[in-house]
């Protein structure tokens, strides 16, 4: 097909298209003419993988192209895979203020961890994350242990199950590692969209929770 | 406390400090002398909130300056407030390049909302990102329909349930409101970060799918 032709299918705008071929995120078309060039199914397939990783991850375009070296390189197990993309898209590990609450969190998290049985290697974005969250909750005032987040974990494990039950056991090729890579990124959106609506219905159902703006604390 | 204090309780630079209080994120101190001021309790938990919110929520300063605003204005009812967070956390809808698969996957979502009983307003980010993530994975090529989320859905609403239990049904102040908003963001990055480390152990435990990887499909 043609450029216009790939710009309609896929709502991409041609000079969005160009820019892409230019940034070497999409390989360039097979010449057939003078400024023309002509574009196939693996250009649409790639330029859907492009536009997910760019919109709905909201990656920069440096991550998406190392993203993509990562799912062609067919010999980086997938676990490796999915720890690319959670380094793009959980770039850095923020500082920490408070380094006895941090060291606490780190020892709870590990336990948690342990006693869900889970293998997490030590320096993954997760756990580092889940410290984090845990001491910035504990520094904020919340009254929460780590087993607040049990129900999270048991989530958490009976999703990933189903998650994973949708990548195929064998001959998985560099298509179905870009599928897992997109729904990575599409089901961490689709969760946190159902939770707001969830919270959006309970707060719509309980009187006493929607009109306790109402009252004051001065 | 002065600023240099205030600087070594919370970890944040004296220079992003003033820069906060430059940009009005945080009142100015009590003139206490020449170039120098009070800062009290009230500063530190502001801090805390502006640095969760940028920090954890990846939120720029405008995003913050609304949100601060919506976090005093004790007439906005909290699910209100949730909406505003979610709108500087989710801020544009993605354009659709294929609207028959919207149209449809539109459908799909309503009848969903509605088998779950759940109360949704139509305009919340919540459903629209579903609808975007339902019609990109059909357009992927993904065998999933709109039944793949009543795990999620589920899963949600108890998640839900626990998080608002820690909002007070009465008496709730500026404070609670700032809190509220904080967990809602802390509490979606640790969803994440659980669901990640599900996944990596689920994948570390299974040489099936482990070593899936090296075998390609060309």
């Amino acid at each position: 097909m043609r450029i216009s032709e790939l710009s309609r299918e896929t709502g991409v705008p041609v000079a969005t298209i160009k820019f892409y071929v230019r940034e070497r995120l999409l390989p360039p078309g097979t010449p057939t003419g003078r400024n023309q060039a002509e574009y196939n199914h693996g250009h649409l397939r790639r330029l859907g993988l492009i536009r997910a990783l760019t919109i709905m991850g909201q990656l920069d375009l440096s991550s998406v192209r190392e993203l993509l070296t990562a799912i062609e390189d067919e010999t980086l197990p997938l676990s490796d895979l999915y720890e690319v993309l959670n380094q793009a898209l959980f770039p850095d590990d923020p500082a920490f203020s408070d380094p006895d609450g941090v060291r606490r969190a780190e020892n709870d998290v590990d336990g948690f961890i342990k006693s869900l049985g889970w293998q997490v290697e030590h320096d993954t974005s997760g756990r580092a994350h889940l410290i984090h969250v845990l001491s910035s909750l504990q520094r904020l005032g919340c009254d929460c242990g780590v087993e607040f987040f049990t129900p999270y974990a048991d989530a958490a494990e009976r999703l990933a199950e189903q998650e994973l039950g949708l990548v195929p056991t064998e001959d998985v090729g560099r298509s179905d590692r870009a599928a897992a890579v997109v729904r990575a990124v599409l089901l961490d959106v689709a969760m946190s969209a159902i939770r707001r609506m969830a919270k959006a219905h309970l707060l719509s159902g309980d009187p006493a929770r929607r009109e306790m703006s109402a009252t004051a604390d001065g």
